[in-house]
């Protein structure tokens, strides 16, 4: 059975359909994505391409589900949410492992994911007994103000392949510890994440309903506009491109849900000349190749004062020079392949625009020859201001490095485009350090830094990078506020 | 001179021109807007029909100034908000008398919106310095975790007629507040007010490019689409009707936009016979005929449970019978005219389509010869459930009654339309006003009480009514949230 | 061995030493105190008398531990105190029956505390991770305004016998969860519910001297002095009796500790005419004979409004009536002892006073013959305003009921007393309910309940019944607020 | 007449009387307490010699001003309090000659005093309208958990000389604001300010009782103690001298009153070798010679890295000279006398001390001859750990100054002392900006800057140097947290 391709503890952690109403189904019309594991083109297994009748079944499931799922008290949700999150606990190898086996990402950084995904479920079963709500003074002798928050209702959560399953539980955990219900569509590429979630969340006594999963590749457009247009669904959260992030917008606004939206960054990544310029490189190393350059949050320019410039360049070249590229399932491995071709394609067209408007190849540059969508981890240098790569996000292991001279001119140039998710800077003067934090134009910060997550923190963009934060008080995004005065 | 129409102490804060980075400016073609009086049809003036290129300009100049105003301290902003607001309390008089004379409603009820309007310069300049941060404890021993509040930028604010003074500082008040810039587009109907506090903020030092008034009527299609399109606004503020409001939120998407929406409502007005019926007949005449019905918050749909219907129905007609429609300028005036003649005309098609289903026209249920646009107040009883008025908002002054028998029941029809602005209701039982207050499907919630609003209550709807918050934490709607990891 | 006198499912959870250091230790003069079960008089087993010497040496232990202690992240205190919880909840029975054996309550409500006990783990575990500071906007422009939250360092904990396992968690689980180290005095009547749970502690991994117990009952005089006036404790927790409170209180001001104190009370329960008269029984019940009425937020004062005072009385004595008075280890039992003589003799003298000034005998009154200290649950009516029973808390099995006529009345009566910790009262009436919950003079109010404990709530006293809240936001307690300002 | 030796422009603001339930009152026996300028030793006035009688009537009065004040919305605390803070912006000018006459400061000083204590007043009546209390999610399905927050009651209130002025709006704006009223004792070296406060809140409208003022001297004993001790108080609020502290500490713990005191502190202030020299030395004259030295959070101990030790010495010593040390109320004085002839003594004391254990004299050591208690701003170096001006406050104008090495050491050496106030460093390197920050053991701590008091920021200090925070939430401190279960 293709479950035996993943080599689990628990196979039957691994499911081939989706989920509606507490049902494991296939699709109407049989139809199924073939799903591979991106290191080796060979076939994992398959999932049901579902389409708008099973979207509209699993949001009227959610809807059903709701009337009583939003009448659990507080209490209940921090329950099953920490449930979930025990279980998960359990199954950290299996799930690590189908992260790897399809998104491709070296085990080690799976269970790091792991780790994040599980720190979501715990941090809002925690939020779920905190949702206080305000008593406000009233200006009216007669009147008690009061405020209080409650679930919004059935919420459609889509989600990207880059994080197969932290991604899920930013969402689906927050919701669920809300009070409200949900239908899922994960990525076609990444299914089998989402739905061994899902299997935990069932034993861990999650009502029917309460949370349905739609796969779907081929009938995306009409799942994802009927999620996001269907009058019973009042809140999208959605992590994934600028593009489909409009779209999806335009379409919440005929009904005007409510929209969380984490889209694409374009991280600019700079080095001051007062770093410590060893840190500057290994952060630049995490920041920048992390999942292969696959991250939102992954630094997309470079910039280093001039007068450091050259030996940043060689130190981050040394280092690269020493990464394992191969089958993350591997040990050593330290990158993994990208998830398909369009990936490497994209890649290719950052690095030959870039050197056509005069940019040096310091390392790297081409695809690796072999099964699996591998490209050789890649640093450019002198990369022009007007370059595609320093105007659009590469999602790809390419440090296009470019040299600046002044404080004033860097902010500049990183706050030169429409988008705005993270920055990061090294630097070790105080002053420094908060205003060029301050003058970032940008949802988050890393000073010091390369990585910025956890769950604790909020996570979100400014510009067109995104609305609402995840993590943090992120539960807020799944309620209402209702004010109550109370008339003595 | 115009100005002496309205015969304010101080004919200066009359202005006939659009304002624009600090300056007073007509339409570039020289078009005008003509605005009357709703009780007498008289001319109260022109404004400037205003357009796209204008609209640019005034986003341009609110750019540029954004530039300085962002870097005024919290404390800098609360000193020019509240200087505006000290400003405003000494031309109350003035400002009342505007308000009457372009909305129509009472003088006293323009005075109750003056004191309305100010309430939320003070509350906002008070939130200025109030716009906290957050220290997040690390999970990690080397990074502190900041986050921090800044100003989103250029802020569209568009705002309606019936209240032409307090929706203008509602939304005005925090975005000075919160250090952004803003271009606000009042209704064609009652510009004067809005230009009035330009005027005064003017004189208040905010400087030249911070607020900007664009006046429009006839080019309103392209002026709206272009103040919540152009790619240099950041976030869009607007209250008044749910079809255009689901129109800017679509054009807020191409850019992803930060939204806040106040549209209609739909209130009920529930009234059990556990409640005290005196208490119970005076919030239902507040809350229906307030501002002739004409707010969003207004009563429109009125249950009353089966054993004390027909009394309360007598004691309310009894009181309806009492009030002096007429010119609101004018000494003992209770309730002034509607806006104008399109506000007429639905309000009859809702009483028309009422009767043909059955219901029974209890008082008025006709408009008032003469000039001016006046309707009669009017009770309908035994309205079905079905009539138009009971699933969509009259905006105007009809109490529509309708017999209930069980809470059950009751809830059932009040939650039976897609919007939830306010809900209203009377009972005495500490049990049901805390059960049905939940239940009820709407952001806001008077409980023994006919008026809800005051500046430090989050105000707002669920559904299809809107989204955010304005008074209470509104000004957050005004502010990006930043994280900074500072590596130590 | 005594241990097997537990009946335990492990017998190791038993121990009878004092803990100091990591280490289980006897007193330094080989003193013990005798521990008896009061239900039967038996012998429970001996933990160490201790004193002066061996409290300086906890102090000590604590306050080099705190060192390093006081580093680790919020996720490492959130983790520690949860392990704690979920190894106290897999042992969940035997802690139960050690409460039963020792403190007297049935088995039934020990695993009630048991439960509540756990619950303040895990709350203040949850709570370690939202020590949240804050960022204040500032008014200087080259000022950066950051707040956060630090350990105040050595706290000493002193516990009653009542909650011989919840008090302590309430305390040691917040200080834990804050970064402090602990020294626990538990009361000589309960040590073993104390010892069990530092016994957990240790299994969980809780570093040497961050927990440590001394033991102590004939040298409780110069222990108790020690723990509040030793310069390296910084913050002094006590639950227990007024007269004691003070004492400490003033110990703790000549060195300026944080103190925080939750004294006796004397609770009215008020039961207005428009009550459900059978909840306002049922609350009754519950609120006064819970452990035998020995809470501190037990009824004490009984006020019925005089319509339904005869109803009450009656439908009160038909549920005492039905009370199951014994050895609460055995099934069935409803009402255990009182915890020793003394309890017996304070009891008895309240209602002789009350008699002796006219109060009637409804039910009870005397003591139970036989081994164990038990006592009939009593009723007394017309229980005159200046009897002891209405002054001072009883802290036994004795209803006193005292008839009011007014609202207004019964208010003054309510408020008469120097102490404010729980009040209570039945009413319908949403109006009243507000009215008289704002009203009365305490810390806590139960509308329609006769029970308020969560772990959640702010608990705790005014007047003088106490300083600072446990529970809800109580990890503060435990902390400092540092003010930093980043000069840029 | 003396109001004439203040040479006002509205000589009315001088009054020579204490206030007691709204009336100016003398001492029962007619004794007077002389004031005079500490500038000229010339006579300034004389105001009542107050004793117990008159405090007992005090508190009586503000008992029963209570009654209603604790009733007023908190919009009608707002309103009072921000009319006071305007009538006080309006009499500036005098309020500082006022202050720089009866305490010696320079008037630009006096002035900035003025600015500070109108800003209390102006925060605390926005914080009036903020005290927002808690809806907290019930885990019993039947109950809903509200928390509210309710004035504690007549409030104590007793401040020193060096802030005659802001001492008292901290404490009685924040009481005012919280719905409390007060019993104020101002020192009497400096009472004319607080006379003319309340003078301004009487014409302000606040209701007789609410403020009340008993000047004292002679009886200060027995006057705090009632404060402390009656039982009708249930808070204080003392700024002051650590043994005071503590003394009145004692008091309070016999009737368990709540307690706010911000007592000595002895601040360190220490310059890396990576700091910015002439901005630290900047820092350190704004810091220790501030009010001449007399305020809490003057630098005590200078701490010099040994790199850089000479230089800063050196630059120092230049700006000191520069000094012009006279009468305040004329043109040009940078600095004032002490307060008075002890002052100068307990300066004397510190300066031979430390040279007799080898510290070095670089500046100035004596005082100035003539009339006033005028003390030449001296600067000792190489002052050794166990001088007494090391381990105690001198509050003069005397800057130590002693040399370090390492980071390690000198954090040792800031926190070897039983006080934590202030703390003050200068370095430019991020991470130790963060971790010198967390590491000295103050309430607040100054990086990079020498000034750090501001309303708006939790103002007080850990260890001996107090208890509560004033400024930021410090309304809350004046406020009872009440928690009330609401049953369905």
């Amino acid at each position: 059975s293709t479950a035996s391709a993943f080599g689990l503890k628990e196979g039957s952690l691994i499911k081939h359909q989706g989920f509606i109403d507490g049902k494991w189904v296939d699709a109407k019309d049989g139809s199924k994505i073939l799903v591979t594991n991106p290191a080796t083109t060979e076939e994992l297994g398959h999932v049901p391409e579902m389409g708008l009748a099973e979207t509209k079944e699993a949001i009227e499931a959610a809807s059903k589900a709701f009337q009583t799922w939003k009448k659990t008290t507080a209490k209940a949700s921090h329950f099953s949410t920490s449930t979930l999150s025990c279980l998960r606990d359990k199954h950290e190898d299996d799930l690590a492992r189908i992260i790897t086996l399809e998104n491709g990402k070296p085990l080690a950084e799976a269970k790091g994911e792991c780790i994040y995904s599980a720190s979501f479920l715990e941090w809002y079963a925690e939020e779920a007994v905190r949702a206080y709500g305000e008593v406000v003074p009233s200006a009216v002798s007669s009147l008690r103000n009061v405020v209080i928050k409650q679930p919004v209702g059935v919420v459609s959560i889509l989600t990207p392949w880059n994080f197969p399953s932290a991604m899920i539980t930013r969402k689906l955990g927050a919701a669920l510890a809300a009070g409200c219900t949900a239908v899922v569509k994960p990525p076609p590429e990444t299914p089998f994440s989402a739905l061994a979630l899902v299997e935990l969340a069932n034993r861990a006594g999650v009502p029917p309903g309460v949370i349905n999963v739609v796969t779907t590749q081929t009938n995306v457009g009409e799942v994802g506009k009927e999620m996001c247009t269907n009058h019973t669904v009042h809140k999208i959260s959605f992590t994934g491109s600028t593009p489909v992030a409009k779209l999806l917008y335009g379409y919440a606004s005929g009904t005007m849900k409510k929209v969380s939206i984490e889209a694409g960054g374009n991280s600019p990544f700079i080095v001051f000349d007062d770093a410590d310029i060893d840190a500057a490189v290994e952060g630049a190393i995490a920041c920048k190749f992390r999942g292969s350059g696959q991250t939102c949050v992954c630094a997309n320019r470079i910039y280093v004062q001039s007068s450091i410039y050259a030996e940043f360049a060689s130190r981050l070249a040394e280092k690269v020079a020493a990464f394992k590229v191969g089958n993350g399932i591997e040990q050593g491995i330290t990158h993994g392949p990208l998830i398909h071709e369009r990936a490497i394609e994209k890649v290719e067209k950052h690095i030959s625009d870039a050197i056509s408007r005069g940019a040096q190849l310091v390392h790297g540059g081409a695809r690796i020859p072999g099964s699996g969508s591998f490209f050789a981890p890649t640093i450019l240098a002198d990369v022009p201001h007007d370059a595609l790569i320093n105007n659009e996000e590469t999602f790809g292991p390419v440090a296009s490095l470019t040299k600046f001279e002044t404080e004033e001119e860097v902010l500049k140039l990183a706050n030169d485009v429409p988008v705005g998710l993270a920055g990061y800077f090294y630097s070790r003067d105080v002053g420094r350090v908060w205003r060029v934090a301050e003058a970032l134009e940008v949802g988050m910060v890393g000073t010091n830094t390369g990585i910025i997550s956890q769950a604790v923190i909020p996570f979100g963009g400014v510009k067109e990078s995104g609305l609402g934060r995840e993590g943090a008080h992120g539960i807020e995004e799944y309620m209402n506020t209702k004010f109550i005065a109370f008339g003595l």
